[in-house]
């Protein structure tokens, strides 16, 4: 008689990588971007489009999350489309218009980054560094941004392991840029009723193993609007130290993820419902 | 320029058969267990051993539970084991031990039933009957618990989609037993760094998609101690009508699953966290 | 410098039960179905419908794959469906018409049981039981097979690692039945285009891990009729001791998987290219 | 009564795009290298190691594959490894050394680029480029390899599915360069026993959708040296328009991969047993 699950599962099966692992008694160590910080008490609430589309649409929707409790602003200008034929984004012209809502709100802003080419560019109005789903394996990408002074969000390969995940970011670590937050973003699995199944067994594993702050995107973890909620609540109660949330102020006519965004109003909701699990583990929303 | 996302997605792609689906406007029909009810405003809490594994071990853990605010019982007497030289539990004795206990502490009671043939003699101990991951589309099953006068505890297989665990449940619902409980309890998917992936998604999905309750299992969910906390409190927060969680006095001597049971102190503390939690949420822990 | 992959996967990574797994110098060992030997030079086919529909459909279909060369003939009379209102099969009338075309055609049947209730009657018309995918963790079924004198084909569950195959295995010989066929049918995956991803390299590593023969269900497999003769060719080539395919007089009219079952042309077709494939690798196709 | 399989199914689920797309009536459109021919009725055999260590090593494993009738030359110079720790490549040195067995050979060069700034230098060397799993939705490259004159070899990504598979080669296409090749190379599944599970239902899949020539990895497939010959004729069989295979001098000593490379030997024996399953479904070895 004898247990059937193997020694391994015990703890934990990663063999972690120096610079993005940690020992186990060690914590968290936050990672700033401006003024804010990431893996502090406060979580962290970035919120905003899929893809910068027009001044009206990134100024209203902007103004909007800023105004719910939003601190920091996302929206793409360089979009990963799997169909050539899908919508680009507006490039150099959308990112001017992220820095002017930047200097209006004064919130940081996020966008990705695809091409190596581009982050020098992309660096002029950008707070932080985006390195997508489908770029965590591109390693020219990963070692380009680690010689960036911004920031980076990495996002979780949609089929890459914990292991995997931080092995990437150990690429940017290792290249001396050690300002890299990790994204848990949903990975494929057999489940078709959801885009993605949202991995929140994710954000406790990647903090225990490594040092760096984990959020969580609903948005993208679900691809379904009315989700997105639960699954924010859900994400804030297992640990994560943040939330990058797709909203949009038409969701109904983006070009981009519309089925995934929420409505302002929905954001709104969605905050004070945020604020209250925060209080009941012990953390705070920051606003 | 258009959406690169399926039509299909926008909403759900299920197709939910009559009877353990629901029209969007009704909300949860409660499912009654002794006293008990899940699917109503108070979150249900079931602990207990893996295995019945002797008098002293089920006797020890039921009182530490109970004390701790669980209000009802797991504990298998027949276990479904991937090898024929595991541990495969101590069969109509650890029944018996289970109704004694529940004489005690008067925990309802539910435990798994593999076989068809086993189904009349369990229903004699048990409160409610649990049919297994592994015997999800076992249809002889479901259709004989299905005749059942007790209340079945369905779980979801490790690799079925949220259209055929709706599915496997119109089996005993479609034989008149309309006292079905659902319970997500992680998928299989290329990660290997827990025993499973909890797909907390599939539960507001199950509850938007079905009038059933829906309860989480955290343990096998993860398959690892230190994680259980942290995915009972998402499992909460998610939407959850309860979670059925694996304690053991002694874990590291378990004869099964030790690795993923909580030791009674541990479960103490989760329960506190849980309180919270629900509250945040507008709901409460029944205790 | 080093190598990334674990040392795990240099050979294999399954830990290989006493009974169904061998040492590996030993060749398979075969195991006879009537006069059939599955597991030696010859390659044994077995075709004919999913389901037992009618006494027309089945002698017309059992006649015409004997005279293309099939050895054994498949039909259901228990059919697993995901939906109870799926065709349940024709039950004990089905399995008296299997006996019947079976005493016209020479060819030994093999049918599905899934209830351990049924599998003394089911005996007493089949030559071989199937177990199928979604009870290859049935164990009360496992063990109810594992005592009766016919042999066991057993289906890999869609989501069945080739260890847990094995051990699934080993509660039938571990119950003293030595006549365990294996069958690869597909597992689930991420890909949507075809039914089920077939898994062709578990043909060769349970052949190495394991004694038993391994035969293939490219219907399953695939779940698109055009792919069948393809994969069964593929099928052949990579070692496969045997093949099961559905066949049927009229597939567009089948009550079940006709749109993965060949016309009796097709499959008299696949037949001549599946004997030019064999004697390609040294072997034949059993007629 | 009703079929339980959606009418998706039926056929395929794919929407093509335009121009990595066909009509069904229409047949394969062959891609040159140099003077092979990809695509046609002569099955085309690249071979070479992993990775480009040394002059030595790859000279003597490019003479003895071309010996046992490899047609064409692989070898990374720039290696996309997990870990920023594992041995990277020799980079442009490779190249070169490339470019001089190549002169001395005549075999034609394949090798991954994995940045666009590279793609004019390595262009130098190459005769033919490839863009790895990891990179299959990195879409600047795609789109640099799409204004490239030479031919691309895309291998599929370890979690695409055959949909997004040919829209990442649709933004090649998309750019003006037709010569792509399709590459299956394993996904991603639940197996543990096997590196990847080599997907051979999506060479018939994709020769269906569209007219690019699909050719099969086997050594990434499966990860496992003795799995290579029995799969390789699997490929073969199910009709793909050629294979790629590692091979090394001295695979115990391999800097990448060694643990799924052939030895000269076996590479040898397994040609052979190509050339006879080729002709048993009408084509040949190129040679």
């Amino acid at each position: 008689m004898k247990s059937e699950k193997p020694d391994t599962a015990k703890d934990n099966t990663c063999s972690v990588p120096p610079k993005a692992g940690r020992k186990p008694s060690d914590g968290t160590i936050p990672v700033k971007v401006g003024q804010l910080v990431f893996g502090a008490k406060e979580i962290v609430i970035v919120a905003g489009p899929c893809a910068v589309e027009s001044r009206e649409q990134l100024f209203e929707t902007a103004r909007a999350v800023r105004k719910s409790g939003a601190v920091m602003l996302r929206g793409g200008a360089f979009k990963p489309r799997s169909s050539p034929y899908s919508f680009q984004g507006l490039g150099e012209d959308g990112l001017k218009m992220l820095r002017e809502i930047h200097n209006e709100t004064g919130m940081p802003v996020v966008t990705e980054v695809m091409d190596t080419r581009q982050v020098e560019m992309i660096s002029q109005y950008a707070d932080m560094l985006q390195v997508g789903s489908r770029n965590m394996q591109n390693y020219p990408l990963l070692r380009e941004v680690g010689q960036s002074k911004l920031p980076v969000l990495l996002k979780r390969g949609m089929m890459a392991t914990v292991e995997e995940f931080l092995l990437a970011a150990e690429y940017v670590l290792n290249m001396g840029n050690e300002n890299v937050i990790l994204c848990e973003r949903g990975i494929r699995t057999f489940e078709t009723s959801t885009r993605n199944t949202l991995d929140l067994s994710a954000v406790p594993m990647l903090k225990r193993l490594s040092h760096l702050p984990v959020i969580v995107d609903p948005s993208h973890g679900t691809g379904i609007r009315w989700m997105v909620p639960s699954l924010s609540r859900a994400a804030v109660a297992v640990g994560a130290d943040g939330l990058i949330i797709e909203v949009h102020y038409k969701p109904e006519e983006a070009l981009c993820d519309g089925y995934q965004s929420l409505s302002i109003n929905e954001f709104d909701g969605t905050m004070k419902e945020l604020d209250k699990v925060a209080v009941a583990i012990g953390r705070d929303i920051h606003r």
